[in-house]
Formats: C-alpha cells, structure tokens, sequence
C-alpha cells in the first residue's frame, strides 16, 4: 500500500487522477489514515455537500494480507449527519482488493460540474473514471448486478443506491460480501450522501494479477496469526455465541438486562423480544434453507453474518444484525422477523444506515405519523418514501433528528445529531458516555463499553452505576480507534481483551507484517493520536463540551423496569478526553 | 405592570394559573424581562418543544402608556429553530393592552397530557384558559374572525395559525393590528412552534375599563413625548421615507449598492428590483384604493405600514415589509409584487416567519424543487403544502436549513440555523457581522449596521471593508437590545442615533415614567447585561465561538457587482463580545 489516488471530480474539463506516494500513510490504515487525511485537507467550517469536503476510503493496515478478520474498510469525510469529522467502517470485500492493489488511500475530492454520474474502475494497470448516466438512481442489489455483467464476478464494488445520490444524511455505502452482495455497508453519518455530492456511484476493485501483501517477517507472521485465530475460536463470544447467533443474540440478552430501548426509548424491556431474538432468527434460517453462520469477507474466522430467506426459501437479505432487528423491530414495536428481514434488505437496496433508518422511523411513530407496530406501515414508508424520494423519504432518509424536527417530536434519541442504537444509556451508563462523547456522534461501536458492562467482557463495571464509566469509555475508545485502523473486525476486541496472549499475537502480526516491534503502547498512543485529530477536527466545526451530552430525557426520565436514569456526571463526561 | 401571570398548561386536572409579583420585572420590558426569566427558569439543554421550556411574553417599559411608538411585545423562549434563546417582537396592539392590564409578563410553562387546544383569554378580573377544540388547525385571519365573534372589536388578539400546532420551526405568533388584522407577527425563531406545543391557539387581551399606565411625573413626560415624537417626524427616514414609502424603500438602495442577495445569495443585484421595490409598491396600493401609510398599533407616528388591496381592490394583506418583498422576491427570482402580497398574506395567515419561509423556498429552487421566478410554484408551496402540512410543507415551514438538508443543497444561508436577511454580508460586511455574532441567529434587527454602512445613519462606515464593523455591530447590538426591552418600534433608531436631544427626549420619557433619572450609561449596562444573559445561555446550550460564523461561501465566493467576499477576520468576531 504505497500510493495514493487522489481523484477530482471538479477538474476543469472533467475528473482528474493523481497517484501520489503514501508516505506515512504506507504503514498505517483504516480510521488512521482517513481521519489524518480528512483533519489535514477539509476545512472543518465546509458544506458537507460542498466541493471542499473529500472522501477518503482507506483498507487497514492488514487488510489484503493473509491476516484473518482483516477486511474492514474505512470511509472517511465532514459528515452530513452530524457537522462532524465520520470514520465509518465496514466488511465485504473491498479492503482486501483494494488493499492488494497498493491503494493505502482514495481520496475523492471537488465536484462536478455538470449533473453527470461516474463510476471509477481500478485495477492494477490503470484507474478509469466514466460517466455512466444509464447507473442513475438504481439501487445498490440491481446496480451491483448490472455491473458484474461488466466487470465480472471477481471484482469487489463499493456503490451507493438512490438515498446517496439523493444526499440523504442516512446515506450508506454498500462494499459487495463474498457472494457480491452490496450487504455490508459504511453506514453511519451520512458517508454515502458525500458520495452522491461528489456524483460518484460506484467504485470497482478488480485485483486480478495481484497477490496477497506480503509480511516483512513471513513466519512470524504465519505463526502469530494461527496464534490470533486460535485465540478468536476459543473465546466464548467470538468462538461459539457470535457464529453460532450473530450479533442477534443480544436480543434476549439487552431485554433480560432491562436495557433494550422500546418504543422509541419509553421502556427497557420489549415484551416482542424473544420472537425477534438471534436464537428465533438462527432457526428460522436454517429451517428456510439460508445460513446462521457465514462470513461477510474472505478470511474471517467468526463469520457471525447468516443468509435470511423468506417465506418460499429465497435469498431475501443478508442476516440483520442485532442493531438493525432492535432499531426496526423494538425500537418501532415491531416483533416481526420477516418484516425486519424486508425493511434490512431495503435499507441495503437503497442504501440507508439501517440504525438511523428505524431510529428515524420509531421517532416518526411516535410524532404520529404511523403506529407503532405497524408493519406494513414501516415498509412502505422505507420502500415508497425513502426510496422514491419523496418529502417525506427525504425527511426520513436525513435521520431521526430532522424526523422529529419535521414532526414536532420532542423526544429524539441522538447525541451529534447521529441516533443512538440498540442500548439504553441508563442501563447500560458507560454505552451512554460512548454515545455522549465519541467524536462520531452516537455510536456503540466507537467504545463498545457494553463489553464490559453487560457481557463481563474486559472486566466488570457495574452498569447501572456511573462509576468507572469514563474510564472503561476512555480505554474502549482509544483502543477502537486503534482497531479500526489495523482493518480488523471489532470483534476481535472479546478475545483480546480477555486474553492476553490474543492480543500478543495481533501485535505481533502487525510487527511481523511491517519488520517493527509493536507494543500495546503503541496501540494506545495510535488511538490517542487520532482521536485527538478528530476531536480538534469536530472543535473547529463548532463542537463544545455541551455538545458531548445525552439528550436531557435520559437525565430525567427514569427508565423501566430498573427505574433508573443516566447518573454520570457533565463534569466526568468532560474528563474523557482528559488523559495522560 | 407589577404583576406576572404564570400558566401551568401541565398541571395535573388541567392548566393552573397563578399570579405573581413582578418585582424586578415592574420597572423593566420587552427582550429584558424575556430574556431575563428564559435565562433563569428554562434549562438550556432542554428540548424547545418540551414541557421544560416556557413561553414568556412581555410588552415593554413604556407599552401601554401615552409615549409614541411603545406598541412592541415580545416573546421569549429556547428557539427551536436555532435551539439558543430567543427573543422575537412584533408592533400590533397586544402590547398596550397587555401593559394595560398591568401584566409584565406571562409565563406559559408545562405541556398539556391531553391533546386538547387551548385559548386564553385575560380582562381586569380574571384569566380564562378554555378548551376549545373548534379551534384545531385555522389559520390566523379566519380564527381572529371567529375570535372576535366571541370576544369583540375592543380586544387585541396573539395567536398561531396551523404551522405553530404543527410546531414548524418557522411558525410565528401574529398580533392584531388596530384593525383587528393578524398582520403584525413575532416571526422569527419559531416561538410560534413553542406556543404550540403548549398548546396555546390564542390569547385575548382585554383592558376595557383599564386607563393608560401612568407616569410618575406627568408634565415631564408629556413633555419629553413631544420632543420624542418632533425628533421622530423630522429625521428624513423615519419622517419621510418610512411613511411614504415602507420598509422597502430599502429595495432600489440595497439594489443600487449591490447588496441585495439574489437567487439564494448569487449575485448581489436584482434586474427585476424596481418592479419591486417601495415607490413602485406605494404608487400600487394608492391606485387600488388602499393605503401606502398605516400605523400597525396605536401611538405610532411613524406609520410605515399599508394596505395592500388586490386587483379588484379588495383588502388582500398589510404592506408587505422590506424583507418579506426581498426573500419571496430577489431572492426567490421573483419580481411580481401581487405574487409577493400574495405569499405575505399566506405567511401571515398560516402564521410563519416571512424571511424564513422565503429563503427556505428560494433554498428549495436552488434545489431543483422548482425554478427560480416560479411565481406560481411558489404560491403553491406555501398553501398547499406548508398551509396543509405536507410533508414538504413540514420541510419548508422548518425553515431553510431543513430544506438545504431535504433536498442536498449545499448552499445554505443560515447562522446558527436561523434564514439570513435581505442584506448581502460581503456588501454590508457589518450586518454580516450581526448575522454572525447575534444571541439570535442572523438577525438584521438584532444590530442594524445596514443604517451606518448604508443610509449613512449614526455615522459612515465604508460597507466593503472590514474596518470599524465589529465596533459597529457590537454598539448597535448593545443598544438594540436596550431598545427592545422599551417596547418601541426599532425604527426610533435612526433619530435617535443621529439627533442627541431625540435620544435624551426618549431618556427623558423613560425617567419620568418611572420616577428615575436615566441615562445613556443606564442603556448601554441593561443591554451589555441582557446580552451577556442570553450569549451565557446559548453557551450552555452548545453555542462555541464556531457558531459565531458566517456560512463559508461568504468567505470563498465573491459577489458580483462588487466582487468582493466577507473579510472581516474570525478573531475580529470573536472580539464582538469582550466589551469593557
């Protein structure tokens, strides 16, 4: 990974491409490289549509490898959801093969002029950018599929659908799973809008002729990665619950704790919750001839992901994950699994962040809009409104803040205008200073303190109680950081957080990979470094202390059946980012 | 004015009220006594549409006495618009009847269980809140028809048309004129959205049997009155232009010195400006048997009102204002003064902000939602679908960033999300720097520079250069915020600020009111204190120096004729505020 495209779609007589050396971009990767890219070269004061902001894709820093679990790929810009700087990440295929391209980065910058729409088409001899006006407003299942009729099977695709060129602020962007499904998506923050704002609609990785990226240290590396896999397989949560389940085993496990959010966050317990659990969905998919357990990128070892057919036992979508069942199912009322397989499969097609989808939606409901519940109802809205565009998909398809603005709803779960997921913040309190403090808005995944908090995963802190929060927070978010950079799966944190020697052999990978020593030092100091960029980034575009809060009906509005609200402290919140 | 009414519309068993002593509040009006009661009584991190925020209304120090040019009331709260606090006023008659009947201020607190509609209605003896559900979703001039069935021609009437019950970001409270018209409306910032979810459809004021408030030292008064309303009469803009030809006299100046913003901020000259502008607009009203010169409340001798009569003469709207002709008109391409009237009186009618609605339309054209000059798409936006609540109605009545949001413009003219005004920043860079550092939003009333940078009122200071304007802007903030605690017309600024002895006259009326000795020091302490309240409550609502910013194309895209961008120095705002 030792160059650079830097593509402008604004150049004077259409878009232009540069190739530049990595630099110090050659050895890094994922969250790292986008966000250094975007705080060096976006002006945090720009439109987020605007021809200043840039969209930075980065594979990690093992990705392409024979490193397992190893395929994330990170979107990097301002985001339109939130006015900040957005790192989203997800599976599929593309980080391996744009990795093995030699790509530590794309940088996709300015804007047309004109109102044409553009693919770009990379392989390892050239990069061709071309109009393509036929692409127009298709969705991401059927755009996909007419593409590998031209670029074949072997290619990996990022791509957005109608909601990204429509610049939707719950704009995703689909990466094709091994199966080329445009299944796993960038999908937080609006990613898939800045996409749409630069007119580009899909990106082709064809690495045929390319091997995989080989290690400084072959055999050190061949041994700390069997090392690493064996630590994975043997953790409880990453060897057995995740492929057996998938992420929706928290289902039953969020609802037992009392802090699954309901009806738009009235109560913490959904009483639909074991007819939408992962256990439920795991039976039903191999009951319908789809899978409980498959992979969402060659080399992953958990392969926590399943296939979901419908009725008649055709592909319908990929499994939902536990978010996406929580936000259109419990979130909305909903304990339907087959209306909450429909409602992922159309978030995917028309390329909308499934979490901010039925956030949006739940909020909706409860402005009056449909009734909670209503099935029928939440499809038609994401099939009929979201995805034809009209005012009111737009008022959807741009989040659950501008639902409820839109809808006169005073009671809208978002921090950094980005929805909350799939835990509440008074059960689970240090989810809830994530949420609060992470410069990506709302986001679990950013410090995933319900590890700690509910599965006992890195410790025990109490969750009910403010205690500790702040600094499991802090640790969780400063290591994410670092995670999200290597191109390793999130879930890889069970396992190296439990045990020691897993999270050894991932140092060792990376100092086998790259001919360096790696300590856990360096991990931290990484994660530090970055999130400190990002958060001067988010300053200047105008963030503050009060601006790293939970909306006040979490303060005020004790939560059933633990009759409990947030409890941690402003002040401690404002002692996050306060390390040594 | 030594009493306060404070409303609990969430009282268990239905609404409660309570009288209190005004205390502080009895020698103080308008944005002081808003401002002061938001800033110690409404959480700043509470959400605007919530029971947590309060609904404050007060006429000014001198409402309801003999002095000229007293009939401004005010209304403070949390803006939903901006989501800082606010103060919105408006001419009309309810000040003086309110003053009148003794009231400093109503707070209106709490929130209804029910969904029942409430009106007020308040006479010398008592407070009457009813039910009235026959009220749901009429507009402002059918309801004050059927209002003053109930309540007669004597009374003065608040009330929120369809868009504050479906508490749209840009809905406004209207006041009726002396004529019973609701013409006169505190429009921006959404305070109609928050009578809303109060659930407040009207308030009546009835002072029968109530005399003009008293001053202290009579003679004193009568005297300084005379020497105030003289001053008024014989300064050429408040004694001539204003009455002869409104507000938008402003059109063919602003248009000569290329600061009229037109097509969403494109160019700063209109072509189609004289089809448009005040002379043109007078000639009109005159020739269709209405009238060029009108008083919106009693007392005023400044009258820049009128009637705007239609084609067949028949009453059609009050003289639209300067800025209401700018945002339907130049900024919107439109240059058809019947077309204008026209959306004036569905604004007003449906009861939202005039410059919000226009430049939420004029956002909307630049995104494609029809063409720029479209008379009758324009029309049609505001009645049928803001008017009806559609959901791009919702999207237009919440305003021009929500608009820029739904249709992925990313040219947005807002300051902390509030639609700027009819004066280009880059051509009159000192209301830029209002714009930029107003508690309020961009606000060209909250700090006029346009009357020094323009009409050479108050001083010269050259509008192109940055030189002088923070200095400009932070005098006149100061004093703005002065004057709107007395409850005159703003309009007294351009005597005052060029005729010493008018200024003194208005000290004078001021201390013989009251029984003091006031002076001008005493008007630059109470606005530098209430200014200081309100820039500490947006702080803790989550306002940093980031949000005191002008968008960035101000700053990167000259406008023509001059060609010239915005160039007064971030730093430079930032100094707005640190007076000694």
């Amino acid at each position: 990974m030792d160059k650079i495209l830097r593509i402008n779609m604004g150049a004077s007589g259409g878009p232009s491409q540069n190739i530049e050396e990595a630099g110090e971009f050659s050895a890094l990767g994922g969250r790292a490289t986008t966000s250094m890219i975007v705080a060096k070269e976006v002006p945090p004061d720009c439109h987020p549509l605007g021809a200043e902001n840039k969209l930075v894709i980065a594979p990690g820093m093992l990705s392409g490898t024979t490193g397992a679990m190893s395929g994330r790929i990170s979107v990097g810009c301002k985001s339109p959801l939130t006015g900040g700087i957005k790192e989203s990440n997800a599976g599929g295929q593309p980080a391996q093969v744009m990795a093995r391209l030699g790509y530590a980065a794309i940088i996709i910058e300015g804007k047309p002029a004109s109102d044409d729409l553009y693919k770009i088409h990379i392989d390892k001899d050239k990069v061709t950018i071309s109009v393509d006006n036929s692409l127009k407003l298709m969705d991401n299942y059927p755009l996909v599929e007419k593409l590998r009729k031209e670029y074949g099977d072997k290619a990996a695709y990022m791509s957005i659908g109608s909601a990204g060129e429509r610049k939707m602020a719950a704009a995703s962007i689909a990466c094709t799973d091994p199966e080329l499904r445009p299944s796993r998506h960038c999908g937080r923050g609006g990613v898939g809008a800045v996409m749409g704002a630069k007119q580009v609609k899909a990106i082709i990785f064809d690495d045929s002729g390319c091997t995989h990226r080989q290690p400084k240290n072959q055999e050190k590396f061949k041994a700390a990665n069997r090392a690493y896999v064996e630590g994975i397989r043997k953790h409880a949560v990453s060897g057995e619950g995740l492929p057996a389940y998938g992420t929706n085993i928290l289902t039953n496990v969020l609802n037992e704790a009392g802090g699954y959010p309901t009806r738009n966050f009235k109560t913490g317990f959904f009483e639909g919750g074991t007819k939408i659990s992962g256990e439920t969905q795991a039976e039903l998919e191999i009951q319908r001839g789809g899978l409980a357990t498959h992979g969402c990128h060659r080399g992953c070892v958990i392969q926590c992901s399943g296939i979901y057919n419908d009725k008649d036992g055709k592909f319908l979508t990929k499994q939902p994950e536990y978010e996406t069942v929580w936000s259109h199912g419990g979130h909305c009322g909903i304990d339907d699994l087959d209306t909450i397989a429909m409602l992922d499969y159309l978030d995917d097609n028309i390329g909308v962040d499934t979490i901010e989808m039925g956030v949006a939606i739940g909020v909706a409901m409860d402005g009056g809009v449909i009734e909670f519940g209503d099935s029928e109802g939440a499809i038609r809205l994401v099939r009929d409104e979201v995805g034809k565009g009209t005012p009111l998909g737009r008022i959807l398809g741009n989040g659950a803040e501008m639902t409820g603005k839109a809808f006169g709803v005073d009671r809208v779960p978002v921090v950094k205008g980005q929805a909350l997921p799939a835990y509440d913040p008074r059960t689970v309190q240090g989810i809830g200073v994530t949420y609060a403090t992470s410069t990506m808005g709302a986001d679990h995944t950013a410090g995933y303190a319900v590890a700690t908090n509910i599965l006992k995963v890195g410790g025990d802190v109490d969750p009910l109680k403010p205690e500790g929060q702040v600094e499991l927070s802090r640790n969780l978010q400063i290591a994410t950081t670092a995670i999200d950079s290597t191109g390793m799966c999130l879930f890889i944190a069970f396992p190296i957080l439990d045990q020691p020697e897993t999270f050894d052999a991932l140092l060792d990978m990376l100092g086998a990979f790259y001919g360096i020593k790696m300590t856990g030092d360096d991990v931290v100091a990484l994660g530090k470094k970055v999130l400190t960029l990002e958060r001067e980034f988010n300053q200047k575009a105008g963030f503050g202390a009060e601006d790293d809060r939970l909306p006040r009906f979490f303060k005020t509005e004790p939560l059933a059946p633990h009759n409990i609200t947030f409890t941690v402290k402003d002040e401690e919140l404002d002692e996050l980012y306060n390390w040594s």
